[in-house]
């Protein structure tokens, strides 16, 4: 599936939220596309619509501009994404893919991603596991954490994998946990598509409340964009 | 408290969706504002401040349009809600407030309604009750309800008090309940402000998913507002 063409006004839109050179660490992007009741599925494992194709075609503007890109289990194994770059189609552009897969449930082969990386059109992931897996598979480079701590992921994501900007992109449980992790996170971009997804929906919601700072919206032909930083960034 | 001043792109921006004649009930328009979170406060009870001040002087420039303002029990007892028009202060535009008062905890007297009203500030609301009151209270309209009916209660306010138009403000209850009502919404117009709420704030998502027609957003200096029809109406 192609692209449609990126509307010409988001690339100045965006560049305040672009990915800077960060201080030994990589700059952290967190984006998601929501319902205007804050799901971002009609349930678990279920691929839901919410955003204009001219919303999709910014998040791969925004791949194009990261170097790494890390989704959850659940949503490695729901959504079977490609986490690809169609912005360009420079494959040497893609980021890496990153996903977390403590439950070692989640594989390559057969996975889209695999499919992608083996016609050159996406490139091989990084896995985090928290032990050395049962197997290795080929072309998977793994990063084995004995517990889950979003600061040292990052920073070993940067210091051995070169990662200087990493895109969150989901699901709902990545992204919460991060909604309370403000000083990690450098940009936050949503897309929120005009929809009720219904109370049975996965839903964003932090555990705390938490205050923005930077706002500006774009409108688009049926979303909103958000872009903003949170209130108090520690560095 | 006075108003900021109407943002001249609004009149405009709301024209198709104020109320118009419609046959023999009341125009209804389901208006509040949310989070990024969907919740339109931080806990039951909790007055929270979501949005800018600028669309805060839109709900009285709404409220100038209609001819009743409808809010539930829960919201009258925890916001203490003066549901007045501060726009253009016409005591006579203002909207008669109407009050869901089933359990009968609410009293005018001793309310913010009541203090508008003997300052003629604001008019003497209506309340709706399954059963004759233990008390009446002076200057209140009583509307005899044997169970909560939503289009019957929409065709009294209409035959009984000759309400063309009820804007329906809250709480979250009335909203969620309204939103799978969608044969008796004509507009819906939501302003979502840049915070989270958090999850145990109170949240507006409908018992299933909902479509939208008509979408128009409006993008102010932090908020946006999104006003739409829900798909398929029957009328």
């Amino acid at each position: 599936m192609s692209l449609v063409p990126l509307r010409p006004e988001l690339p100045q839109f965006l560049d305040a939220y672009l990915p800077k050179p960060v201080d030994a660490r990589p700059f952290i992007t967190l984006t998601y596309a929501q319902s205007l009741d804050s799901r971002i599925s009609k349930g678990h494992g279920i691929r839901t619509n919410i955003s204009h194709p001219e919303t999709k075609t910014m998040t791969h503007y925004l791949r194009y501009h990261h170097d790494g890109i890390l989704v959850g289990t659940g949503t490695a194994l729901a959504d079977n994404p490609g986490l690809n770059c169609k912005y360009l189609d420079e494959v040497e552009r893609s980021p890496r893919p990153i996903v977390l897969n403590f439950s070692q449930k989640w594989k390559f082969e057969g996975s889209k991603m695999h499919e992608l990386f083996l016609n050159r059109q996406g490139r091989s992931p990084i896995v985090v596991l928290s032990e050395e897996p049962a197997q290795r598979e080929p072309d998977v480079s793994y990063l084995i954490c004995a517990s889950m701590d979003w600061q040292l992921l990052f920073d070993r994501l940067y210091a051995e994998y070169g990662l200087k900007s990493i895109m969150v992109e989901g699901g709902a449980s990545v992204i919460n946990q991060l909604l309370v992790r403000q000083e990690l996170i450098n940009s936050l971009i949503i897309t929120i598509g005009p929809v009720y997804l219904g109370k049975d929906g996965v839903q964003v919601s932090p555990s705390i409340s938490r205050e923005l700072n930077d706002i500006q919206w774009w409108k688009g032909t049926t979303d909103v964009i958000m872009c903003a930083r949170f209130r108090k960034v520690l560095s």
